[in-house]
C-alpha cells in the first residue's frame, strides 16, 4: 500500500487533534483512501509540553526545514495561526512543490493572493477547509459541490465567539459584558477576545468565502466591518419586539452588478432559518442561481472540527492525483460597492429628551434625506428623563442615514449617540 | 482545451436543465474545469415535443445504443427515472467502462448492490449526487467532506412533497387531504403520491445515505417504513402542545453496536433546527464524532437544483483523472435492528369513550408492559360522545409498545385504533 508522509507544523489544539485522528483513525483512513498517512516530522515551539495524544520523541523536532527540506515529505500541514512564520512555511512549501493543509484565514485573508499566485505559478495545491466553518465541509461546496451555480448571495454566522454571546443576551437578556465573561468561563472567548468581537475574524473569513464564491480576489482591505461591542440586551429587546433576532453577519451579495461585502451586527427576521443558528454554532447560507437557497451548519470551532476538516482536506490531495482546484485569490480583484453606496433597512434606537415635538424634529431630519419611516416605538419607560425612541425605515443608502444620523445627534434634545443596526429581510 | 463527450439519457426535467446549464454556462464551466464539455447525444422517448432549451436534431436519437456504443462518448449521464431500462443503461455503461453520473435513487435503492460490485469490478466510476437532496451536496459531504469521522446517527427530511404536506398542515390546521391537493395544485405533489406519502421515496433515499454514512451496505428491505397518510391535523395540534413539530424523517443512527434504519412520522422539539425545515425543503441533520452537530440544507427538488448536482458530478468525473471513491454498496451488509426491538419515546392518541375508569384501564395495561407515562392531555371536547386521551411516553420497546396497544384498542370503552407517533427528543 502506498505510503504518504506528512510533516505537521504547529502541534496545538488542531494540530494534536489531527494527529490524535491519524493514529486512531488508521484502518478507517486507509480503507477510505487506499493509502497509508504517515506523520514523519512534528515542528513545535514547545516539543516538550505533553499532548492528548503520544507521539515518539524523535519525529518531534523545532526546526521548520527538518520538514521543508525533507524530500520524503510529501504533504505539509501549517496550523501554526497567524505568525509570519506561516507566510515562510507555505511560501517555502510552495517553492519545494509541497502541497499544503492549511486552517490559517487571517494569513489567506491578508496574504492569499501573493501566496495563491506563487502556488499557481508552481502547480502546487493548498487545500484550507478548515480556514472557515471548521468542520462544515463549506469549502468544498462552493468550489464543487455548487460548481455550476452562479452565486447571488451569502450570508455567515461564522463566528463561534460572537454568536455564542449574541445568543446569551437574546437568551438570558444579559449585557454584553456578561454575556462576554460566561463565553470565556466557556471557552469560547480569548482573553483579548477582539478578533472575535470586532468583527476582524469574521472579516478574514469572508474574505476567503466571497472570493470563492464569487470567482475573483475579494480584497479583506474592501470589507466594511463593525463589532458587536456596542450591541446592548436593549436593542435586542426592541429587535425582537420587531420579530427580528441580532446576529454578527458576514454579507457577500451581488446587487445592481456591483457586489457587497461587509460584516456587522445585522437583524434577521425571527422565523428565518438563520436566526436558529445558536451558542457557538456557525452556518452559512447561500443562494445560489441554480440551487436556490441553501445552509451549511454545524461547529465552528474546536480542535477535532478542524482536525475533521485537515484529514479531509489530506485525503483529497492524495486522492486528487494531480488535480488541480483554481482557487479565485490570484484572479482580477472584484470592485466592492462603497458601504455609503449599501441600500438596506434600519434599526435606530435614539434616547431624548420627554418632551413634545421630539419626533417631530427627528423625523422631519430623516424626510430630509428621503429616509421613509416604516415603524416606530415609542416606550413611556425613561431613565433619568431619557427617552428612547426606536424605529425601522424602510430601504435608504447609507451615506444618508448617516448624514441624517450626524445632524439628528448634534439636536439639544438627543441626550445620547443614536445606535444603528442594519436589517436584512430578505435573505 | 481537451473536450469531454457527453451522452445523456433522459431528456426531462432534469435531462433538460443539465442542456441548459452546459449550454449556457459553457464559459464558466471551462474556466473552472479546464474543459470544454460536449453534449454529444441525447436520448429519448420523445424526441419531439420541444423543451425549454434548443438542441441540433441530428444529436436527438431515440436509440439508447448510440450512446453505449460511440466510442467517443467520455461520461453517460442517466436521468430516465425508476424503470428497468434505467439499470440496462447503467449496466451497459459499466460494461463498456465508461463513467456514469445518475439520479436515480429508486434503481440505487434496488439494485445498488449488482451496480456497484459490477462497478467496482470493471473499475467504474459511478457519480449520484442527484439522487439525494437536490442541489445539497450531501453525498459529497459524507463521502469526502466527512470522511475522517464516525458518524453516529443522521436525520433526514428528505422527501419535499412530504415536508411541504406536513408544514401545510401545521401551519394552517389543514387536514392531510387538503394539504396534498394543495401540493398538487403547487406542483409538488404527483398525480399518485404515493411515492412521496408512503415513505418509499425517502426509504430509497436513506438506503443511499446510510449506505454511505455507516460504511457498509443497508438493505432497502430492512428499512422500517410508515407513511404520512394518517397524521391528523388534531395530532399535529396536540403534538404542539407538547412543544413538538411533526416531520417526515429518515432516521438511521447507531445505538448499543447495531444499525437503526427506519422512515415514519417523527415529533422533533420545536426549537430543534430541523423543526424549522418547511415547505418543499429537504435537511440532512449528521451527527460525527469529530464534527459534533451538522446540518445540509436547500431544495431537495426541481429541475434545475438536480441539475446542479449532475453537472457537479460531471465536473468532479472529468477532474478526478482515475480517482476512484469505492462506494460501500459492495461491502458486506449492516445488521439492521428489527423495529420491534427500537426503543423510542412514543406519543399515543386513543379515542375513548367518556366514562370513569377509561384512562385507569388505559394506564393498567401500559404499566403492565412496563411502559411509564411521561404526561397526559385529557380533553373535555368531544364529539360524537367521543373523547381523545393523548399521551407522552417514556423511553419504552416499540415490541411492548405495539403489543399493549393491540391490548387497548380491544378494550370496549376505546373507540377507535389508536394513533401512535414516534417521538425523537435527541437529535
Amino acid at each position: 500500500m502506498k505510503k504518504i508522509n506528512i510533516g505537521l507544523i504547529g502541534f496545538g489544539t488542531v494540530g494534536s487533534s489531527v494527529v490524535k485522528i491519524l493514529k486512531e483513525r488508521k484502518e478507517l483512513i486507509k480503507r477510505k483512501l487506499g493509502a497509508e498517512l504517515v506523520i514523519k516530522r512534528i515542528v513545535d515551539k514547545d516539543i516538550s509540553t505533553p499532548r492528548k495524544v503520544k507521539v515518539p520523541a524523535k519525529i518531534l523536532t523545532k526546526r521548520i526545514n527538518d520538514v521543508l527540506n525533507d524530500p520524503e515529505i510529501d504533504i505539509v500541514i501549517e496550523l501554526i495561526g497567524d505568525s509570519p512564520v506561516a507566510e515562510k512555511i507555505i511560501m517555502g512549501a510552495i517553492k519545494r512543490g509541497k502541497p499544503i493543509v492549511t486552517a490559517n484565514k487571517a494569513l489567506l485573508a491578508k496574504k492569499g493572493r501573493r501566496i495563491f499566485k506563487e502556488a499557481e505559478r508552481k502547480g502546487v495545491e493548498i487545500y484550507f477547509e478548515a480556514s472557515v466553518g471548521g468542520g462544515i465541509p463549506i469549502i468544498k461546496a462552493l468550489r464543487e459541490g455548487l460548481a455550476a451555480n452562479r452565486i447571488s448571495s451569502l450570508f455567515g454566522i461564522i463566528n463561534g465567539t460572537a454568536n455564542y454571546i449574541l445568543s446569551g443576551m437574546s437568551h438570558y437578556g444579559s449585557s454584553f459584558k456578561e454575556a462576554l465573561r460566561d463565553a470565556r468561563a466557556k471557552g469560547y472567548a480569548e482573553r483579548d477576545p477582539s478578533l472575535d468581537v470586532e468583527g476582524i475574524d469574521s472579516a478574514h473569513k469572508l474574505t476567503i468565502l466571497s472570493t470563492l464564491a464569487f470567482e475573483g480576489f475579494v480584497d479583506l482591505k474592501d470589507i466594511y466591518r463593525e463589532g458587536i461591542t456596542k450591541i446592548t440586551s436593549q436593542d435586542i429587546q426592541y429587535a425582537k419586539e420587531f420579530g427580528y433576532v441580532v446576529k454578527l453577519l458576514a454579507i457577500a451579495k451581488e446587487s445592481n452588478g456591483s457586489l457587497e461585502a461587509r460584516v456587522h451586527p445585522t437583524m434577521i427576521p425571527q422565523e428565518h432559518l438563520l436566526a436558529a443558528v445558536d451558542g457557538a454554532y456557525n452556518a452559512i447560507y447561500v443562494r445560489g442561481d441554480l440551487i436556490g437557497r441553501s445552509m451549511f451548519y454545524g461547529r465552528g470551532a474546536g480542535g477535532f472540527p478542524a482536525a475533521s476538516a485537515v484529514v479531509a482536506d489530506i485525503m483529497d490531495l492524495v486522492k486528487s492525483g494531480g488535480r488541480f482546484l483554481s482557487s479565485n485569490f490570484s484572479k482580477g480583484p472584484l470592485k466592492i460597492k462603497n458601504m455609503g453606496e449599501v441600500e438596506t433597512r434600519y434599526y435606530i434606537h435614539f434616547t431624548t429628551v420627554d418632551r413634545p415635538g421630539v419626533l417631530a424634529s427627528i423625523s422631519g431630519i430623516l424626510a430630509k434625506h428621503r429616509i421613509s419611516i416604516a415603524s416606530v416605538i415609542q416606550k413611556e419607560r425613561r431613565e433619568k428623563g431619557k427617552v428612547p425612541i426606536v424605529m425601522m425605515t424602510h430601504e435608504a443608502k447609507e451615506s444618508s442615514i448617516q448624514k441624517a444620523l450626524r445632524e439628528i445627534d448634534r439636536l439639544k434634545v438627543v441626550k445620547a449617540k443614536s445606535m444603528l443596526i442594519r436589517v436584512e429581510g430578505e435573505l
